[in-house]
């Protein structure tokens, strides 16, 4: 039974659902911060999902990257795989513009958190959501 | 033609090829620092590369990965793909371990790099090189 970790849950909001991955948005108006979180038990590396979902992993991660990149003009795209401190997989997708706050070290430990006001969280959801519905299989009732 | 950007040639030591990327070696003696590199022109983003391309990267990606864990007894991988300095594209795959210089934060800007000794060089190659190559099309005449 998939759960999500406790800290991610601390520090996101709920998206909504690709057919693979959990999508969270990082409580943090800093840079629009995406992470895709596999629902799958007691998987910390990309090694240990097996081949269709590492195959389904990489696809959503990859469209999800593009989607961004047009949705928020992005300057350029992180993708990341840490877990150096949450354990459970977990893919960072990060949309970076020249000039954000952490431009261009990683976003990592750089800034504190600014969290956003509902307003700002409704807004950015639902542009979002209405891409993703319209061009994949993402469902957004979570959030 | 493909060139390899002349940032990664100044800090990284080439190891070989595999079947779509320059496998090289950050020279940075505080982690085992890996750089792929997909030999294709002009390409910035993930999502840049052809279908084909997207899959491959991801194989030896997730390959090199594991291959590294076991080799030189990672406690997590990193793998991330920024590009915010260099823009072409390049997919970082890093041994981290428990108490290492930078953990449990990522690496990057932590710590000045500590360049390998030739010696050094010559066992983790030879090391890493005969797994490769017995497990994977991968060439390693280029270092």
């Amino acid at each position: 039974m998939f759960a999500l970790d406790s800290r991610l849950q601390q520090d996101c909001l709920l998206i909504g659902d690709f057919p693979l991955c959990r999508l969270l948005l990082m409580n943090d108006a800093n840079y629009p911060w995406f992470i895709l979180v596999p629902r799958r038990e007691e998987v910390s590396e990309l090694f240990q999902l097996d081949a269709a979902d590492q195959c389904q992993l990489w696809q959503e991660t990859t469209l999800l990257a593009e989607t961004l990149k047009d949705t928020f003009a992005a300057d350029k795209m992180n993708v990341a795989t840490l877990g150096n401190v949450v354990s459970q997989l977990h893919m960072h997708v990060i949309v970076r513009r020249r000039g954000d706050a952490a431009w261009p070290a990683p976003v990592w430990g750089r800034n504190p958190p600014r969290p956003y006001v509902e307003e700002q969280v409704r807004q950015l959801v639902s542009k979002l959501r209405l891409v993703l519905t319209e061009n994949f299989e993402f469902s957004g009732e979570l959030a």
